[in-house]
């Protein structure tokens, strides 16, 4: 028997249900007034700056409706838009969900879509507060994340300085492997494979970053989403300087000794692939004896130095210097 | 020639160029980062609280690339999302565009696009603070507006109260047979032909808004959307309330003497059309007499009174009441 598709307002009551945070809660204390009117009410803390962020979601861009479970799906589209406020040295507050699907996928789909949505808005302290649903052929998601940080104390792009060292959080490629994984990979996998996970459901570092912004230890900060080769570019271009990688500190995937993965270069995957969701941040000279090996359990590795020269140099294993190739993540380019 | 489709970065710094509020202006001063970081960063005013609303706009959804000039798809994404926080009484301060499109699309029609923004931002006082961009077979737009209104002064859906009046704003259903028209029509139409300006370009009633929440007036209000019938349904649920309207009161578009509207009732547009961006709201009987007959030549009209029972009567031309059919737009029964 085919049921009934669901209206418009009944699948924000489906949402609301899921996702409203307790009345009361901590995580419900910075909204006034949540989904249901025409928009959501927000009360900012004083002293600190509002930081905003969008991102898209889409089913055949950076999704596959066959490929990734539905709870993955639901947990991504809100962590990936919190890892932009990690970014800053900020703390996520509250999410407006906009969401365009199939009247056939407002059954079971929709319920395990939002579960993933629930425990990222549960574990990263982001509460929704308002959306958009409308009807698609494909599933569309974009999600609105707000945060806060203590006025002045943001981490910009723009502030690496000529000598700041270079750091990056965590191991790079793990999250495009796990791609690939999944693409190679001819049975379903188990539902927590380590090999997919980060992939799946990834972390944003947020205590990193507040813990980074707080004691003013990073001069410049951004996520890497689209690959370290990609947002390195960017993060030089916007302190209007360069920078010099050595290719043996990079911290990078191991790749598992199986047939499946032969021909697979971790260096690549390190450089080029996306969907990570570390830090990339730089430290001033002064400061270098600050930062630990490790930040609740995360590495922080050192892998370069920001230079004036405007271009970005690979020292390789062998001795060779080369300028990096800028081959990360462009939607314009290519597709998952 | 074919020219090369540029890639996610100089996307960014089109829209930047275009859009880019003047360092300095009022407009800016709300945003302290805007463009080009991981995240936007918006100082909020003290005393103030901060509306957050997003809207989705999509290709073959909400409009029609060959029905809809680019220009119009740029004004109309932000302006209805902009109807939103003029809906809670408040003023627009800054806007995130989440744009995906064909890389075809990135010359011509994403110029006239960013002209029709560019106007409806300066218009209507909202600054670009930041976005996301990728590449799409379809245009897919989400537009996140974020305003401000005084603490404890927005005006909610859920204030109505038995014995209040119901007012709406402007004459309802013109931009329905604007949009009948843009279909009827067999030649290309004049950019700015009255019929189908206020389809093509909704002023949303920021000023009126602003006003009812100053002088508290209004004790409850909403935007009609997606219609009077859809959207007096959602203030009088939020407020547990019901209506009873008087047919002959409701200001109503004026149908043109041609063959080519033969049989549009505009009645039923007035009830059911939808992307009108008026206000509806509700007045205590003690502040009845406040409530001038327009502001700013906008006509303010009183079609009926606030009932304790739970349900929306229509009393008809002839005298006869009925219940009335909540007919409006829902994307989950049909599509433009």
């Amino acid at each position: 028997m085919k049921r009934k598709p669901l209206t418009e307002d009944s699948i924000l009551k489906k949402i609301l249900a899921s996702c409203r945070p307790q009345p009361g809660s901590s995580m419900s204390k910075s909204i006034a007034l949540g989904i249901g009117d025409d928009a959501a009410l927000f009360r900012p803390k004083i002293r600190e700056e509002t930081i905003l962020t969008c991102d898209w979601f889409l089913e055949g861009t950076h999704f596959l409706r066959d490929t990734h479970p539905p709870d993955s799906v639901g947990w991504k589209c809100l962590a990936r838009a919190v890892s932009d406020i990690a970014a800053m040295g900020g703390t996520p507050r509250c999410f407006l969900l906009s969401l365009a699907l199939p009247a056939s996928l407002t059954g079971r789909w929709l319920d395990t879509f939002l579960a993933g949505l629930r425990s990222a808005s549960r574990e990263l302290g982001c509460a929704l507060a308002g959306g958009d649903t409308t009807r698609r052929g494909e599933v569309l998601i974009n999600v609105t994340v707000v945060g806060e940080v203590k006025a002045g104390h943001a981490v910009l792009r723009s502030g690496a300085r000529a000598g700041d060292f270079v750091y990056v959080s965590g191991r790079l490629g793990e999250a495009e492997l796990g791609l690939r994984f999944l693409k190679l990979s001819k049975k379903p996998l188990k539902p927590r494979n380590p090999l997919t996970q980060k992939h799946l459901y990834p972390e944003p570092r947020v205590a990193l970053g507040r813990w980074l912004s707080d004691t003013r230890l990073a001069s410049s900060m951004m996520d890497i989403s689209d690959g370290l080769s990609s947002d390195l570019r960017r993060l030089c271009a916007a302190s209007r300087v360069g920078a010099r990688l050595e290719m043996e500190r990079i911290p990078r995937v191991g790749i598992p000794d199986d047939a499946l993965f032969q021909g697979i270069d971790s260096i690549r995957l390190a450089l080029h692939g996306g969907d990570d969701y570390e830090l990339l941040f730089t430290v001033p000279p002064r400061r270098l004896d600050l930062v630990p090996g490790s930040f609740q359990g995360v590495p922080l590795t050192l892998i370069g130095t920001i230079t004036k020269k405007r271009e970005i140099v690979l020292l390789e294993d062998g001795g060779r210097n080369r300028q990096l190739v800028i081959a990360g993540w462009d939607p314009f380019r290519e597709r998952i």
